[in-house]
This record gives C-alpha cells, sequence and structure tokens, in this order.
C-alpha cells in the first residue's frame, strides 16, 4: 500500500511539471489576473502542501524556509498569515530554479517518510491516507494549471488559423428519459478515494425527467447570441444582468468578433468558429447557462439529476461509479502541449461516447454547470479543514470533469464548485426538459 | 368576490399609512443606509404597483405623473428605467403632500376598477387575481416599512432605558423528534394565495431529524460570543468570515457595548441585554446563524425540514398550512407604534405557542435562516416576470415570518429570500443536530 | 463697535433664512450628491460655528444638545468626530423645526454676549474679531445654499422654457493689455476683514499682459464643443482626460442636448442655450477652462495677474479694494428667489460694468479660474486653524464672485479654491494671451 | 555633432542595461505595486520611444513588432492604444530575450539613421534635437529602474544587519541668509540641453530667506515621530491626514519597526537607523515634509529660492547651471549595484559637498519637495507633446535629483514633479524660516 502511494507520487509529481515544459521562466512569475495563480506559484502551493503534512507527523520538522509558508499559502487560516490572492504575481522570488529545489527537497523528504510508514499504526495510516489526498489535491492543480496557461498565453495563439484535426462529434440530439424516484446520492464504497463533500451517501427523491442527449454547442449558443441573449434582461438572473452590463459581456469568454465573424483563442490557434461548430460550448458562466436555457424554455439539471442519468445501471439497481461501470481508468491524459490539441475523446464511456442509458459527453468534456447549490450533504463531516466546507456559500455544483481533468480523478459523484460568475475554467452545461410528464 | 376585494384593497391601504403615523415629514425621505428605502418612497412604490395594474388592463392608460414612473419603479427592467437603488433618498420631491394626492388618485381609479370588475370574464378574472397580488406585495412592504423606520430612528433610542413588559417564555429547551419520509414540499391547495415561488407542490424525501423546540435566544447567543466566536475563523464561512473582518462585526446588528454591558436599540427603547436574555436572537445574518451552529456543533435546518416539521398533522396525513391548523388569522398585526412595542406572543399556534409536534415560535417571530439556497421548485412556472424568478441566485430561504409580518401575509409554505450577509430584517434562527440517527 | 456687529450678526443670519424661503420641509433634508449639503444642514452648521465660538469665551458652556455637535462640525478636527461629509442626507433628525429653535437660542445667546462685550478688553475684542469671522463664514454658507439649493430643485424647471428677461452684455470683444512690473499681491490695509490667506501683501513681479475684456461666453464654449473638444485628448490636461471618460463629459454641468439643442438647467428655467448665448459660460471645471484655453491658443490668467488688472488705480499708485474703487457695497444682493431671476448685473464697477482700465465683469457675475495653485501665501499666518490652511494643497484659486457672492463678502484680493474637477459652484474663466510681447 | 550623439547613444544604451546586471528573469517582468513598472518594460519603452523618433522620419517606417507598440507606450495619446499602467506585470511576452532582440534592432536602426544625419538640413537637426531627448528620456528611466528595483527586492535584504562604510557628512546645522530681489528663474542658455519645462528663462521676486545649510536627517524626522507628528491631525493638510489614516502610515516607505528600533530596507541591507541618523531622510511624501515642517515651525522652499539659492555666483551676477559652476560632469554614476552601495558623496559641489553660498547636499543626494505647483512657466511652449505639458496640475516640484539621478541629466534648473503622495522615489526635503526679516 505505501509502496503504492510512493509509486502515484512520483508519478503526478511528475505529471505537474510536465504540463509546463512548453513555459518560459517569465511565463512561470506572472499573474494575469485575479483569477489566475502564476505556474511556479502552483507548483510551490503543492509542494507547501505535502510539506504540511510532513509538519504535521513530525512535531519538531524545520521548514525548507519560512517565507515560502507565506507565500505559497492559498487560504488556510489555521496555517498563517498568507500572501492576498490578488497578489500571487508581485514577486519574482523564489525564482522558477529555487521553487524547483524546494520542490525536489520536499519530494525527498516525502519520499523518505513513505518509505518508512507502513500502514499498521493508526497514526501512519492517518498519514498515508493525507497523502493520497494531497495528489489529488495536486491533480486539481494540474487541471487549474491548464487553464492558467491557457491564459496567460492566450494571446499568442493569434498567428493566423492553424488547421487542426476535426474532432468527431455524434450529432444524436433529443432527449433520454430518465426514470425518478428514490436513490442514493454520493460516494460509492468502491471508490479509492472520495472527498468528503462527496460524503455521506444518502436517499434524495427525484422525479422523471428528460434529459438532453449532448451538452449544448458552439452552433446551439450561437443561436441565442443571434437572438440577442445578451440584450434581453428578462432572460437573466438580476446579478447575471449586472454582469453583462458592467462586464460588457457580449459572447463567451476568449471569444472576439472581426468583421462579422467569431473567433475563440485556444490551445489548438485562433479558430473560426465555424469550423468548431458541434464542440460544446465552453468558458460560459452560470448567469449565461441559465440564460441561454430560459431562452430555449428549458433548464440546467440538479446535481442530483446529472448524478442519476451518470450512474445508472443495466438493472437499475446500485450506480456507476464511472458511466461506463466501476473501472478506474489507469492512465492520466496525454500532454495536452505535447500533442497540442485537447482531448475530446471521452474518457471512458463506450466506444461511441455513449453511457448505459444513451447519455453523451457526461465525463470528460467540460465541466457542466448544475442548478445546485453547492452545500453540505446532509450528515456532512469535514474530513480536512477549510479545503471544502467554508465554501459552501454562493457556490454552484459543476459536474463530469473536463478535458484538462486528469483521468484518475474524475468520477460520477465528484462536485466541483465555482461562483457563478466564473467562466475562467473549461465549464459548459446541459439541458433538461421544464417539465418530464 | 370583487368586493371582497375592495375591502381587502381599503383595509390593506390604510394599514400602510398607519404605520407611518409617528413620523415626522423629513423622516419620510430619508434613507439611512443602501439597504434601507424611505417611508415616502414605500407610500409611492405600493402605489405605482397598482398603477401598473391599471395600464395592463387599459391600453390607453395615462400615467398619473410620468416621472413617478422613473422614481417609484423598484427593480422592473421590463417598466423602463428606475432611480438606482442607493439614490432613493436624493431626491425631496414629490414631496410627502404630492405622493399622498398620488397614493389616493391611484386609490380612487383602482376602487372604480374594481367597482366594475366582476369575475365572468377572464380578463377581469385575471385583474382581481393581480389585484390580490398587489396587495400582497404591499403587506410584504408593510413589513420593509417597519424594518426601515426601525433603522431611521434607531438613534433615537436612547433616552435611557425604558420599563417594558417582560415577555413570557416558556423554557422548554431540548429537541423535538420528526420522522422522515417522503412528502410534499410547496403550496397548499387549500391556501388562498401563494407566490410562484411556493410552487408546484412536489414530492421530496427527507432523513428522521431532531429538530430544536425554541429559537437560539440572546442568552444562548452571547455565550458564543463570550467564546470568541467572532474572533475564530474556523467557524466561519469564508465569505463571512471575510465580512467578520472588513465590517469589525463582533455583534449582531443594533447591538453596542458600553462599560462591558451589551444594550440592543429597538422599538422599546434601549434595552440591557440582560433583561431580554430569553428572547430569540434577531439581526443576525446566516454567516453568523451558521457560524453558531458549527461552534454548538449543530447546522441549520433545510427548508424541506422546517416545512416538514411545522406542518406535521395529527394523523401525519396531508399538511397544516398554520402551524396549527388550517385557518388563517383574520385581523392584521396590531399597529407597532400604538402599543410601543413589538408582538411576541406567537401569532397563531396553541394558546401556549407550540403546534402539533411541540415545536416552538414557528410563526410570527423573526424569520428563520435556513441552509437552502432559495432555487425554483421543480417545475416552477413564474406568474409575474421579475417579482420572484430572477433573484433566484446566491440567496438564502428564511421561513415563518416575523413580529413584523401582516398575520394574514404569512403561512408555513411561505418562502423570504435574502443575501447571506444581510441582517437589518428581523432574522433569527433555529437548530438542528448533525446527525438524527 | 459691538453694537454695529451686532446688527450684522442680526442682517446676516436673517439673510440666510431668506433664502430658504421657497423650500419645503423636504427639500431642507435630502442630500442629492456628495458635494452638496442639505439646506438643514447650513442652517445648523452656521449655528454650531457660534456655538464653539461661545465656548471659547466661556469655559463653562454647556451646549445646547450633545448630538449637535456630530451633526453639525463640517470638518473640523479639534472639534471632535463628525458625521461624514457624504451621510449628511441620511439623517432625518434634528426635524427643521428642532434646527430652528437650535438656530434661536443661540442668536440669543449670542446677542446677550455681544451687548456684553466691549472692546477694551484684549479678550472681548478678539471675541468681536471671531463673531465678524463667523459672519464673513456664514456668508460663505449662504453662496453654498445658493448652488446646492439649484442641484436639489434642478429637475423642477422643466415645465417648458420661460420668457425671461434678456441680460443687456455689452459685446465689447477684444483684449486689454495691463503692464506688468512689481506690485503688491494680497489684502488691502484698508479692508475692513480679510481672511488669513490673503495675507500679508507682499511683492510680486508679473510681466506685461494681455487680458481678455470678458470673461469666455456660452456662445464662445460652443464653438469649442463643436468643434470636438470633448473628443480630443491633446487638449486635456491627464487628470481632465480621465474625468472626460469616466464621467463622460460632453458639455458644462446643467447641459443637456435635445434633437440636436442645448438647453440648461437654471433658476429662470430650462433655458435653450440659444437664447443665452452672450451670458459668461458657467459651471465648467478647471480642466475645461484649461482645455478650452490650449484650444483657443491662449492660457488662463495667474492670480497676480487677475489681481493686477483688477485693482489698478488711475495714477498706478497702490491698488483698488473694488474694481470701481474702495468703497464697499451696502447692501447684500437681492433675494435670488424672489426675483426668479440671477442678478447679472455686475455688482460695483461703473455703470457700463468696467474697471478703471476697461476689464469688464469682474466682480459678482462667475467665479474665475486662475492657474495658480491654492497655496499659502509668504509669511501666512493662519489665524483660524483648519479654516483654510488645511487646503493648501491639489486646489486652484477662482477670484472675483458670483451672483450668488454677497455683495458685502467680495472683494479684489478674495481668494476662492476648489478642486480642478469641482464644477456645481457658479464657475467660469477669463483668458489672457500666451505671449504679450 | 551627429557623431558625438551617436557616442553618447551607445553609452546610454549601455547604462540601461548595465543598471540590470544583477537581475534574475523572474526580476524583470513581475510589478510589485500599481506606481512601480517591471524592468523590461523600461528596457522596452526606452527602445519604444526611438522607434516613435524613426517613425517620425520615416513615413514608410514598418513596426519591428506591431503589439510591442500597444504594450511598450506609456501614456502617449497620440501614438494610440496603450496598456493599462497597472497591467505592466500581466503579462510574460515578449520575454526578456525577445526585449534585448528588439533593443539590439533599434539600435541597429538608429546607429545607421545617426551615420546618416549630418545637422546641415533642417530634418536632421531636428532629428538630432529628439535623439538628444530620447537619451535624456532613457536617463530618466535609469532613474526609475533603480526605484523599481529597489521597490522590487527590497523584500530580501533582511539576511540581517550587513555592515557598510559609514558616510560622513558633515553636521555644519543652522543656515544661510540668501539675498532676495529679482532674478532670472529658469534654464540658462548655457546649457546643452533642458527640458521644455525649464523654459523660457523669465523675472521673478523673491524676498530676502533663510534656507536650512542641509537637507533633514533621518534624526530629524525621529524626533518629529517621537513627537506623534503621525498622530495629530492638526499638522497635516486634510488630503495628507486621509492617506495617514487610510494607509496606516506610521513612518516613511521602507521603515519598519522591531521591537521598539526602527530598521530600514535599502540597497546596503537591513540597516538600523541608529546607524545612518545623520543621512537625509528619504521616502516622505510632500504630505509629511509639510507636516514636518509646520511641526518644526517651518516651511518648505518655493521652488524659485531652492534655484536662487543653488545658482548663486560670487558677484551676484548671472547663475550657476550647477553649484559649483558651470561644468557639466562627464562621467555617468557609478553601477548602484556594483559597488553595493549608493552615492552620497554629492555629484558636484565642492569637496566638502558646499555651494558658492554654503548650502549643502544641493545636487544628487535627494530630491527635495518644494511647495510649488508644478505649472507652466509663463510664456510656456510644449516641445513634445504629452511629456510635461499634460501633468501641469495637481504635482509638486522637486529639485536636485537623486544618488540615482545620471550625473549628466542633473542641472540647477532642472525641476522634476511627482503627486504629493507619492514617496517611493528618493525623496526628501529641507526647510526655510518662514519669515526671512
Amino acid at each position: 500500500m505505501s509502496l503504492e502511494i510512493l509509486n502515484s507520487f512520483q508519478e503526478v509529481r511528475k505529471a505537474t511539471l510536465a504540463l509546463c515544459k512548453p513555459l518560459e521562466i517569465e511565463d512561470y512569475v506572472v499573474q494575469t489576473a485575479e483569477f489566475m495563480s502564476p505556474p511556479r506559484w502552483h507548483l510551490g502551493h503543492t509542494t507547501w502542501f505535502f510539506e504540511m503534512l510532513l509538519a504535521e507527523i513530525d512535531t519538531s520538522y524545520v521548514p525548507y524556509q519560512e517565507s515560502y509558508l507565506y507565500f505559497f499559502n492559498s487560504y488556510y487560516e489555521r496555517f498563517g498569515e498568507r500572501i492576498p490572492r490578488g497578489n500571487r504575481g508581485t514577486r519574482s522570488r523564489p525564482t522558477v530554479k529555487e521553487t524547483l529545489a524546494y520542490r525536489n527537497a520536499i519530494d525527498e523528504r516525502m519520499e523518505n517518510a513513505l518509505s518508512k510508514a507502513g500502514n499498521a499504526h493508526q497514526k501512519d495510516s492517518c498519514f498515508l491516507a493525507r497523502v493520497v489526498m494531497g495528489l489529488e489535491h495536486e491533480m486539481q492543480h494540474q487541471e487549474l494549471l491548464v487553464y492558467d496557461i491557457k491564459h496567460l498565453l492566450c494571446d499568442l495563439y493569434d498567428a493566423g488559423i492553424q488547421t487542426f484535426p476535426k474532432i468527431p462529434t455524434s450529432r444524436n440530439s433529443g432527449y433520454i428519459d430518465i426514470p425518478g424516484g428514490l436513490f442514493l446520492l454520493g460516494t460509492d464504497p468502491s471508490a479509492s478515494f472520495a472527498w468528503d463533500n462527496e460524503k455521506p451517501a444518502h436517499r434524495v427523491y427525484v422525479e422523471d425527467f428528460k434529459i438532453d442527449r449532448q451538452l449544448v454547442t458552439i452552433s446551439d449558443y450561437l443561436e441565442f447570441m443571434n437572438d440577442e441573449g445578451y440584450q434581453k434582461p428578462l432572460l437573466w438572473l438580476q446579478e447575471g444582468w449586472k454582469k453583462v452590463q458592467h462586464e460588457n459581456w457580449d459572447s463567451p469568454l476568449y471569444w472576439e468578433q472581426k468583421e462579422n465573424a467569431w473567433f475563440v483563442r485556444d490551445f489548438r490557434g485562433h479558430l473560426a468558429l465555424n469550423e468548431v461548430l458541434d464542440e460544446p460550448v465552453m468558458h460560459v458562466s452560470y448567469f449565461e447557462a441559465n440564460a441561454y436555457a430560459k431562452w430555449k424554455g428549458k433548464r440546467l439539471l440538479t446535481e442530483s439529476e446529472w448524478e442519476r442519468a451518470a450512474t445508472l445501471t443495466p438493472s437499475g439497481e446500485g450506480k456507476f461509479l464511472f458511466p461506463w461501470g466501476n473501472t478506474q481508468p489507469t492512465s492520466h491524459h496525454a500532454n495536452l502541449f505535447e500533442y497540442g490539441r485537447w482531448c475530446l475523446s471521452p474518457v471512458g464511456a463506450d466506444p461511441e461516447g455513449r453511457n448505459i442509458v444513451g447519455v453523451e459527453q457526461l465525463i470528460g468534456n467540460v465541466w457542466e454547470w448544475t442548478s445546485s447549490d453547492y452545500a453540505p450533504y446532509p450528515g456532512f463531516h469535514s474530513e480536512f479543514d477549510e479545503y471544502n466546507d467554508k465554501f459552501f456559500i454562493n457556490q454552484k455544483v459543476l459536474r463530469g470533469g473536463s478535458f484538462a481533468t486528469p483521468a484518475k480523478h474524475i468520477r460520477s459523484t465528484y462536485r466541483n464548485f465555482y461562483y457563478p460568475h466564473e467562466r475562467w475554467m473549461a465549464c459548459g452545461f446541459r439541458c433538461a426538459n421544464i417539465k418530464a410528464r
């Protein structure tokens, strides 16, 4: 067990660095927006996280460098003062080289600790559980790195329209009928890991409903825009309409109009939207998803409905941890930058990308906004203070993971959460019919 | 039917004016804070609302005064431009006299329209339904008037500690076991009126749970404060902790400390907290309620649980619209100012203030924060655009009404909603046990 | 002497009230903008000022009402805490009636003190000097009242274009040559009163220069606007250009465009600019004045130049305290509201409105922006802390007084000061040639 | 002439790079505060400036890289859109390497143009004058680079108190009497270069005055602090007091208190103030300088007085361009970083650091705040739009240059300007007696 974790540790730590391969030194330290963090900060923060675990098991632990505790803490009150979120790009030191040295030093200490830990003792077993959590934490930051690098470098993708592989997308439009009833929402005991916010599994009741087979596409979304969706206040939640007006929103993030044609900045280049009409729309906020649904005479799914539709088994008994069953993918995502493209072929699912009842694009495409408030499940118990619990307010649950989510990190019960105005991550949505009947 | 509505119309309109009786002319026009509205604005806005209904049934309707449409619109995009919320106190005109003249003129037009309307015709029946809604709208503003007048004049309540009647509060502490199961959440068909946000009634599942018999009291809350509740970040939601720090919160609104003793400004005077320890705490935000519950090892109720506990019948079948049954109180609240005190004797309930299963203080004391996001019920259909639907984001549901809620206006299925940081209204809370088992 | 002051006291105090005659109760308490103060506040503040003088001569003085000290203090740190500037309109109490009672009570105490004071004693003489200053202070607030009432009620002046008397304005365009040289800038010993910021008189050197005979007119200013003055960044000071962009300035304050014609809101009604083309432009900021001058190939005057041009005597020796000599006007301005129009006939000057060398409109039309920083004269000594001295930064000097300045209050050496972005007061400007030679 | 300029060009360009020698790549791109610019930006901006000159003489000029025009423009409206000031640190590209390549390419183009330019033709002579201006512009940015690098790296200077050479400072306290009179303020015709804001020389009159022999020292300033200077509102200009309160100022920038002792972060290390008591205080705003002077019963100098005192000749006729005469220093400053210390030995002056009348520390120590508004001299004519003219508002003139000002760049008539709240540059001050008499 401890050896297996050691292997995972090395694999995950290496994967983080691999994501940074295309970066110049300058790219590591700059913060392009309040919501973005410099890549060097991610490298340091994920390392700091493990250092905190080391300090937990060794009361005489001496920090690698006192000042890093301030700079690499994200938002943990209990670990003391930290640099304000928006100031992460105001410091040039530690340099990238120094940060990598820090990383290596903590890796060594961790490998040392892991090689000594058995899991016979309570304390060791607790430490190993923390390390597993630390790896999941680092995989979350791998995903954030992808988004942050996108924001950092997106201005560069303007050297003209590149050729890029056409991604085959089945156009089985329409919906799937999902039977309602009482079912168990939340983590499945067979999962090797789950966050505390997925626990405990508990009974909820949902009515029958109809779920769209596919995610809302760029083509669908352009219809909304062409019908002046961004100009009609009655389609919007009040706070959403304020955003539209104050930020002059007239399209998703990364879109821009030139001579009456729409383009999008993307890892693949500066793309004409016409070339990617059947891909899922992304970089839309909850406000935009909600306005679209209202305009379409539909609604967003609740997270219960989403999980219900994603986890149905052939017998109707139990639930699937992954849409295609309970086998976790073994490999990580391909390095996005090595292959120069993103992965729209769904991680998991059957060869056609469908789950057992025919719903498509459920896992590993774009995160799907649900209408559900991010709140604790009944009986929730925090397993790591401040990790999930202090965010149980004003955020919406997203489900399904994106192309940037490591394959080992995602599952059907996974609950992500963002504020309704956020749209810098790979977020899209799917609709349901208002009334199932 | 139409005559009955006419009577209600006259009664409600008169009650609004009665609330303003103690005011000086100057009090009508000043805005003391962004969240507060000048009393003269409420008088005008509730009148404007009826004027909009008149315009709906008469396409040739000529507004009483064009400029009032701008000044007295609250937040309705479809009725055109309006004065920004925070600027309602920047205008001295129309004067109070002019506003009352406006009020009288529209009353006359309304009475005229009502006396002509039967309900045989579709159009008339639709108009009558709107008028009923307009009256419920005005009763909401009566409640807001009470809070706004409190804020406006609270600095005056410092002429020394007045004597005031002791309010008997039973101290049946402890909890009540509520059986879980599938039940129907939402409006009861027997209700004469319900908002669209209470509809449709639909099945939800709740687990067994334990609900506190009483609201959290001032005495309870002082324990939290004495244990440095406002100084411990780990008790708070992240956004709540920001509020605590940026606004220097160290107690509920209207509380102040003098020479180590706590006082509260209130309609009854400037009270020493020691004298009112067993009254429900109020003017606390959701953030404070949540922090208290976490400190206490408890949690807030969901709105399903609250409604479940409030509407149980002796047989366990069906539900009660009011905690004590289905009979609506016939009279309005006593005028708060005539009697110089607020009404803590519960409106409804049995003579001891309990409902059928023994839960106390459910209706007409203070609004109770629930942990539920304010979201549309499944199958929601808007009955009056922008009234409720555009607020389905980032707000929490409150239940039960307060001493300032007109008795005719409140019921067990009523859903009020505020942002988690708001605390200027009469809001308190009640806890449940984390795990019922 | 003391009797004379008593008479002045009564006259000035009455004149303040006279300005408020047209107001409704509601008008007294509302604050329409950060820069504006409610009329009731002016009534109270000028009274508070005298109360502070009473407290200065009587150490056992008991304040009329403790809470007024907080509400009616403007910006004096040494008199303790005070209500923030922008919150003067957030309080309905004291009522107008209570404020007038306060006024009467302090008047009585003052009259009592004045009747007892001789000027034999140092202490009495000091008190009398203070009272004179208090009266000048109150006259400043009379002027502010005029501007504040204009802002408060300007929305009402839209009942259509009223007829109004044409104001005769000589169109002696062109300039006057003013001889340079060393001269004495600052207060003249013959003045009965002067502020500390006008002292001490001291030698300055100015070169020969050419001063425009008249103020820049509305007609002149329209040319600048028609030549896209508000659209050309290179005409503007950097901070001015920011204002233009952030506040969307495209004309002076109170101007508005309807169907390609410009109108201005004014005490005389809602006027078409075409009707008043030869009146001085006003309600322009320093930024606008400066941009106009740059566009015109001219410049603004320094305050030394302005005073030089205004005070030249026939012999070239000494200086005039008033443009027409050294005789102070004896009467106050006509009540602006009684006569329903403003006073463009210059206060003082010869029958044609000229001074000794032919410069027109120097006193009592609109305040003239000068290019001079508001700074202490060499050898400045503060006579009343915080009155003038703490404002010696980032403000520009204005000269000449406006139609709203009480005639007894203005003179050639008077230095007014405002921030360069301000334009709510009656401020215009006059140009000089860049190079006199 | 053109060859001489070519030599200067190469020397100045090289000196800029030399200042960056101690930097890591990361240091070049980070912006630590709104007022600071990343070093890489300075390298690019000074290059862009020369590129604009190239474009001026060659209408077919093709920009090196279109996107650099946006990123490296500072505030010139006439050169089109530019990145907002506060966003200069939000971009990682162009990289340092790319920026240096840009620099080299423009250097080559410039050298080419310079080698072709004679000064026979009007156009060539105009170009050469522009190049000289471009070099002065680059020297300004050399100074800014020193301040920006200080801010960027100051957190690093905490590795303990380093030993550092004691700087000998004569303690000839007291003042010098300066005779007043009419004299010529502004540029001297013998200067090889002067900014338009130093022109035209013109007559001004100053009274006799007494000037402090030395700059205010750290020791002097500590007295002010120990007497609670930062706690007494009456010492401060109103806007200064707001700053003190909102920014919690209690000492100059870079000072910090540990266990009741004061330290300062500086290029020389983290210094105990006790060790440097006789050095001039710096990093104080105008507000602080003014408050100190008021506390001391003195005042700041006007810029006329400063120039008068700095330029007096032995005969009293004419004026000195440098305090010690009219010979410009030939060498640039030593590289601050090579020598690890700043240069307090005055640039110029006699061996004891005095000028002809005995005033010390006039040139090359710290910039001296004067009480004079930054305004155009009478007859001002802009020589390069937007360079100086659009800043003629709300700023104060500073005189004398600092240790970071290139020696070739400074002279007695030089006018620097900053907002009164700024204190990130090397700014100190000197006092004069209020009344000379």
